[in-house]
């Protein structure tokens, strides 16, 4: 955003940037990561490639600034969640972690295939990172709340936050590899299990998984 | 293996598919998923391209040669386990899933690249589905074993498995994606801890990541 622009509202500029970003989230839910080309985008769009390439110069770029575009609709998933409680509101963000922002199959499996390229390309990896970091921090300071307010056990909310994003990275990506539905409400079930045991005070339950069993 | 074969006594081919698979194994730690061509390894065999294609039509019947003999070199490195108790051979067998068979970056780097292509690979698909069958077998056998022995606290072998090997796969695909060392100890600390809480019945501890610390 500009010098001078008044908070809250993006110019014209920031309009398309986020069309985009929806036009490259669509055309990765139809044709996944190899057919997700400037051609696939800009008839998304229903503009000219000339468009996306004036706003974007490479494609690394554009898929850089799509990570950050899931990370700012991560963050605002979770900022809407209407949970107070500590523990509920853990239980919303792993269920948004572990089913992601879209039913679609294919748009997870490209994740998978887009991720399995952050070895390679510095710039991609580093906005992994970040996302990485936020969403750890987002984490780590519910288990910190929730802590302090007593309803959960004093454990390490860094250490913690690590083990939670490992296992629900490693469920979504068992399910796209494997290809078993099981594998999410299973992992899911054994984590809310470990969690009512492991990090929740007293006889307290987790919320988790309540609307997807 | 062919009738008449003396157990125990490979043919001259199973020598060589051996010798090839070592081979792919060394071309993928030194060239990566994406240099994995037939010349690679047949430099690393020290043979030419044709006698790969005599033993495997295509890369991909290569491919899926290569992933079960990953399996069959798991299952030796867990069958030499000396553990006798479940939860010591509960402990092995994480470790071995959790760092793999070799230190090398460039094998783990691959084979995150070679998982996200199932999806668009039956037969790989196949493959991996059937090394994941039957390494969540053992596992589940060996939690049983635990059950009856009065080690093990008694959880549903099955599902218990699953949920380990989701936690194992997330922290070895997130220190590939993300290329942050911690990450797999951490995981493996916290792993523990929940383990301790909720398998192991009584005060027992468990031994895994005592060698790795």
């Amino acid at each position: 955003m500009s010098e001078g622009d008044a908070p809250g509202r993006p110019d014209d500029g920031e309009d398309v940037r986020t069309d985009i970003m929806a036009a490259t989230y669509r055309a990765l839910c139809e044709h996944g990561y190899a057919g997700l080309t400037t051609q696939a985008i800009a008839d998304e769009l229903g503009k000219s490639t000339a468009l996306l390439h004036y706003y974007y110069d490479t494609k690394e770029g554009l898929l850089v600034a799509f990570l950050e575009y899931l990370l700012d609709r991560f963050e605002e998933t979770v900022a809407t969640s209407t949970a107070t409680d500590p523990g509920d509101q853990l239980a919303d963000i792993l269920e948004a972690l572990l089913y992601g922002p879209a039913d679609y199959e294919e748009y997870h499996v490209a994740m998978v295939e887009l991720r399995s390229q952050a070895p390679y390309d510095d710039a991609i990896r580093d906005q992994l990172r970040r996302n990485d970091r936020e969403v750890r921090e987002l984490v780590a300071e519910v288990i910190e709340r929730g802590i302090d307010e007593g309803v959960f056990q004093p454990v390490d909310p860094d250490r913690t936050a690590t083990y939670l994003l490992s296992v629900v990275d490693g469920a979504r990506t068992r399910w796209v590899v494997l290809g078993d539905d099981a594998i999410l409400e299973t992992v899911l079930a054994e984590l809310r299990a470990s969690l009512e045991d492991r990090l929740l005070a007293g006889d307290r339950e987790l919320a988790v998984g309540d609307e997807n069993s």
